[in-house]
Parts: structure tokens; sequence; C-alpha cells
């Protein structure tokens, strides 16, 4: 192990998992002593665990602005994004409601969990369009305007780019989407978008942000493990991707896991009331992180917008650097960061596709993410930035 | 709520849920507290976490006699049996590995996470052939030879009925199977089994039991909730169900759980220790709650075999019986119990398919299911039947 002995060691990468806050965990452990029944079956112990996830349901539409109907659990991000995906799709081609090839519209820079679906899809028969985004990372209006087609049955762009942190135009694609529909009279597209990364900073109110579905997960917001969700507006239809029992109205089969949905109630609520000051803490720490880093090391720039991005997020390119190395190295020293999104980091192409897609071809093997969170101090960029003048020349 | 205050109430109703065990919570806490990273990452916490991952697959493997990658973690048995069944479906679909419909078998009694996936399979265009059983609940050899079929992809059968709890000849169905192969050189079909009920009880060798694929849950073996695996063996190609990030060999994309998979392989662990002893303990408990209920209730009739049985499964049809209405009756009186499978009674049809399935039909709204676990005894039997005395004419 690289760990030097008896020394704090500095976590820079909340992007890619947060811990489970402490309230979060002790819910959990007092859901899992009041009750550990199926809350499909019919006695007092399954009663309660049935109330439980209900009013875990609750407590999150009322964060999301939703009906609690519209709420899905699911077992986290990526399969909430599958369910989406492919729900759609599954569904508009099993009753044919479009002409032609189910079409989908998404950016070069999603994550794994949305192109890989995407791939999927065409191997299935489906039509997707890649959307290019500016050097900024941000995809144009005009852009998805332009690429709404006929038989386009689904939108889906991040709410924020996991890697660079970019915070795209959701509540204005929502309504570049709704003119479509408006003037050709259809119900089609409909909007996803991922808020992994955003649920932390962002607002979450579906009906001002105009989404069909959006995809949350406990892992990104000190919340269980293995434990997400689905929003799914009332009276869009999507098929199952998984099959069986029939819970979550059939939407996704499973034995609920009632603490762990508890325990991802309990962590939005957290998020929630610590929202406003969180944000504006974080965001100075990133702000004096990029001055610094940026002013520190000659050559080197921001990757992304910088007005347009979550308050977590750092993403610096150091011309030459061997981001992989340095990745290692930063270990060595007691500093956990990341090179491009850890989904990407044990593939074998090592380098960013994200950056790449910004323009910064070069910038795909010599960037770092660092990605602040609860924990977080202005001192840790300090300390990042020494222990990086021994490995960024 | 229902509850009688203060006192100690039955649960027997461990094959919907079982608790989890204290030394898993403790093994997960324990895990928690040493690394939250993504094991997906490159610094040491992430190591630490590969590290956990590793060692719980070698310690299941171990049990189950299989490779460490043949283990593939999921988050539980309804999505474990959807890889599978849909995962095979798939690939040979897509990669037109038999000529005409791909077919599968399986029996009538399959849990609702067979059943769905194999109705599903059957919309996409597959074949399926569902063969009925004895009236003990066993499944026939010689309807299994019958059943297979040059474009046989798949024969998957439970191992143990979650409702009456009739242990199915795997091994012999595994050797029909395999001598189908031999003559018509061919890898075709695989052998699938839903072991989840099993896995407290039986012997899990996969070698021993000659299947290509085994689906077991946490949840069932007193582990924890939303974490599962599918066993597959090595040379077995499947498509997968989820996609993203590639994690599980792409087989199972999501950020792993890697606590949960800790707390998993402690669960295994512990059963693994138990096995002898409370196949021995709780099977007396049994015997002696179906021979004293059989005697206490007259026309009542015992479902399912009897010698080919899990050691923890009552299950008796009482002519007459409201059977729902007894479950509320009971759960009134401080017992829990169950009157089909808890996935099936938030239905509409509260009758159960499996007890019509084995030809007594008039059994399927009257029949109660008892399972017992590591907290049952002698007497929870007594006071149960001295509760069913006041509704069971």
């Amino acid at each position: 192990m690289f760990f030097k002995k008896n020394k704090k060691r500095i976590f820079l990468d909340y992007a890619s998992l947060t811990p489970i806050d402490e309230n979060v965990l002790a819910k959990m452990k007092q859901v899992q002593k009041k009750t550990f029944a199926n809350p499909s079956a019919l006695y007092g112990e399954a009663l309660i665990a049935r109330d439980i996830i209900k009013e875990s349901r609750e407590k999150i539409a009322k964060i999301l602005h939703s009906q609690k109907e519209e709420i899905f659990f699911t077992s986290g991000g990526t399969e909430s994004n599958n369910l989406a995906l492919l729900g759609i799709y599954e569904f508009c081609t099993r009753f044919h409601l479009v002409s032609g090839k189910p079409h989908i519209i998404t950016t070069t820079i999603e994550h794994p969990a949305i192109l890989e679906v995407c791939k999927e899809i065409e191997e299935r028969g489906g039509e997707v369009t890649y959307l290019s985004v500016s050097e900024d990372g941000l995809v144009s209006l005009t852009d998805v305007r332009n690429a709404l087609k006929e038989n386009t049955i689904l939108v889906t762009v991040s709410y924020a780019n996991n890697e660079i942190g970019t915070v795209q135009p959701i509540h204005d694609i929502g309504r570049v989407i709704k003119d479509f529909r408006q003037k050709n009279s259809t119900k089609f597209p409909y909007f996803h978008t991922d808020a992994c990364q955003a649920g932390l900073y962002l607002p979450l109110d579906v009906l001002k942000l105009g989404v069909d579905m959006m995809t949350l997960d406990g892992i990104k917001m000190y919340g269980p493990r293995n434990v997400g969700l689905l929003y799914v507006k009332s009276g869009v239809e999507i098929s199952p991707v998984i099959f069986g029992g029939g819970q979550e109205k059939g939407k996704r089969s499973g034995t609920e896991n009632t603490a762990g949905i508890a325990g991802l109630a309990t962590a939005f609520e957290i998020a929630e009331k610590m929202r406003e000051k969180e944000v504006e803490r974080v965001g100075a720490i990133r702000d004096y992180g990029i001055k610094h880093l940026l002013k520190s090391f000659s050559d080197s720039t921001i990757n992304g917008s910088i007005e347009h991005r979550l308050p977590n997020n750092i993403n610096i390119c150091f011309p030459d650097l061997d981001a992989e190395f340095a990745v290692v190295f930063l270990d060595v020293w007691g500093v956990s960061a990341s090179y491009s999104s850890s989904c990407r980091t044990l593939k074998e192409d090592s380098s960013s596709y994200v950056i790449k897609s910004i323009g910064k071809e070069k910038c795909g093997e010599s960037s770092l993410r660092f990605t602040l969170g609860r924990e977080s101090k202005k001192s840790d960029i300090d300390t990042l930035i020494k222990i990086l003048k021994r490995v960024v020349k």
C-alpha cells in the first residue's frame, strides 16, 4: 500500500463517490432494527416497511417537486439511466410509436452509463445523434433544435458533466423540446437528464427544469450504495429493464431495499438543507483552487466552462504531464485525485474522451480532476499545489 | 398497527426475507470505515476497495467450488435471473447462434423473477416451454429430455421452490442436458438454476450440481439487501442487461458496492458454517410442524414433496380456509406468515399458481406457508397451532 502512515489523506475525488453520511447510516440502522420484512408481505412488519418506503418517496418527491408516484427506486445511477433510455426505446419500438427508427439525441461528453446504453440502442436498431459541445463543454440549443426529427423519442443530456463539471442549460433545452412538441402536436421527444453529479449542488425542481425523467444516485450524495432513483413524469410510458415480481409498479422488479430507500431519503434531506451553504463554501475553495493552480503552473489551463460549472469541480490541463503517473504520485503523497472519470481509469484507453471532445486533444492525457466535498478545506489546495510541484514540470 | 404490544412476535416467513446477521452488519461497517472509494479509481483507498472485492469473490467462489472470475455481483436475485435469461437470449439472438427461434425450457412453478423474464423473451421473439410438475411439485427428467430441441439455448429450473419448498433434481437434470450436448456435439443448452431459496440449506457446489449459471441473493441468506450474484461458468457467453462503465468485466455496469459485497461474502461464510447443523435443527422443527399441523386440522394436507423438501418449508392446505384472511388474522395474534410468495401478495390474484400447478386447484386459495429460520423454535409451532385453531374450522 502506498499510504504514508499516520498522515491524514486529502480526498479530492468526491465526484467518483461520497462517503455515507453518519445520519444516513443511523437512519438505515434504525430502519433495519424496526423491520427487516419484505414490503410486499401482508403482516405488520411488512406494513411498517411499506410505510417507510412511502414516507421516503414523499420526502424525495417534495425535494424534486414531483408526485411521489413519479419516483422509482433502482440499484443506482447506471441502472436508472438504462431504465430511462432502454425503457423509452423498447416501449416505442414495441408499440411502433414512431415511424422509422426510434431516434435519440445525446452529447459526446456523456458518462459511459449513457453512451454505452446509446451504443446498445444502436445495436438494437435505433438511431443516435451525438451532439458535439463547445470548447466550454456546453451543448448548443441550436444544435439540439436542428437535431430534432419526427422520429426523435428522447433527448438525454447530463445536468452536469462528471469530468469537467460543466452545467448544461437544462431548462433551455427543455424549452426547445417543448416548442418542438407543440409545433408538431406530438408528445415526443421526452427529455431525460442524468443528474447524478448535480444532486448536491444544483436545483432539483423537475418542473422548473422541464425534464420528463431524471436520474439520481445515493453514492454521489453521501447516501447508501446500490440505491438510486429515476424520476419518471406521470404519463411517460417506459418498458422495464428488469422483470419479475412487479415491484415499483412493474417498472423495477426485485425486493425493495427498505433501509436503503430510507437512507436515500435522509441523504436527500441533508443535501437539500446544506445545498445553499455548501455551494458557497465549496465554490469558494474551487475558485481559490482554480486561481492558484493556474497561477502556480505555467501554461496550465482550466478544462470546461468557468461560469457554468459545478461548485466542486476543478479540472486542469498541465501540458506534457502524464496524468496517470501523476495520480499515482499524488497517491503516494496522500492525495486522492483522478485523471478522468474513475469509471474509465481501469480501461485500456486512459485518456479522457470528454476533454478531447472540447477540442483539447493533447490535454486528454495530461489533465487532472480534483473534486471537492464536505470535508474539503482551502488548505487542501495549498497542500495539493505543494505536492503537484514535485511532479508537474 | 395490528401488533399486540409487548409480546414477542413469531416470524414464520423467512423465505420472503431474512434479517441481516449481526456479523454481516459488523463487516459492512468495518469496510465502510476502511474505505468508501470507488474501486475503479487508482489511489490507495480504491486499491483497498478492489482488494476487498477480490477477497470476497474468492471467499464465495471457494464455497461454490467455482473460479473467482465466474462470480458476478448484481443488485440481487431478480437481476441475476434477468442477466442469466436475457443475457443468454440476447447473446444467442445477436450472434445467430441457433437456427430458428432461441428456445428456453422452464417449469410452471418458477418464481415471477423467472416466469416474467420468460414472458419478456417470448415478447422479444423467443420460444419458451413451461414444463408442468408432478403432484409432489417435481419436474420429470423425461419431460426435460423430451423438451430439448436443436434450438434450445437454456434450461432454467429453480433449485428449490419458493412456495412449497420442493427441491428439484438439479444434478440429474444437469446429466440429461450434458448427454444431449454430447450426443449432438453442441454447447447448447446451458443450464441455469435460481438457488435463492436453497442458499442456506442445500449444497452449493456448482461442479457437483452441473450447472452453468446459478443465482444467489443476500436477502435470503441473512446478508445485505440489494446485493446478489450470478455464477457464470467460464466459457458461457452472455450479453449484459445493464450497460455503462463496464464493471464486473462488462457483464454488470455500475459502481460496485464494496461493503455490500464484503457483507455478502460474510453471509456466505456464516451460512456455510451453520449449514449442516441448521439443516438438522430447522428440519426437526419442520417435521414436528408438519406432523402436528396435519394432526390438528382434519382434512389438511401438505403441499409439495415431503422427501424432496427444503428443511425450513411448511406449506399446508386447510380446505375452505380464506388464506388471505388467515394471514391477517395470524398477524393480529403476532404471527407473520404468508399465503403464497410475498412477491404475489400485493397482486390482484391472491391465489397461488404454484399450488394450482401441482393439481390442487382448490388449495390455491386456502394454503398457508410457514418458513423457518435461525430464530425459529419448536414452541413457535405450538403457539401457531393454538392461534390457527381460532381461524381454521
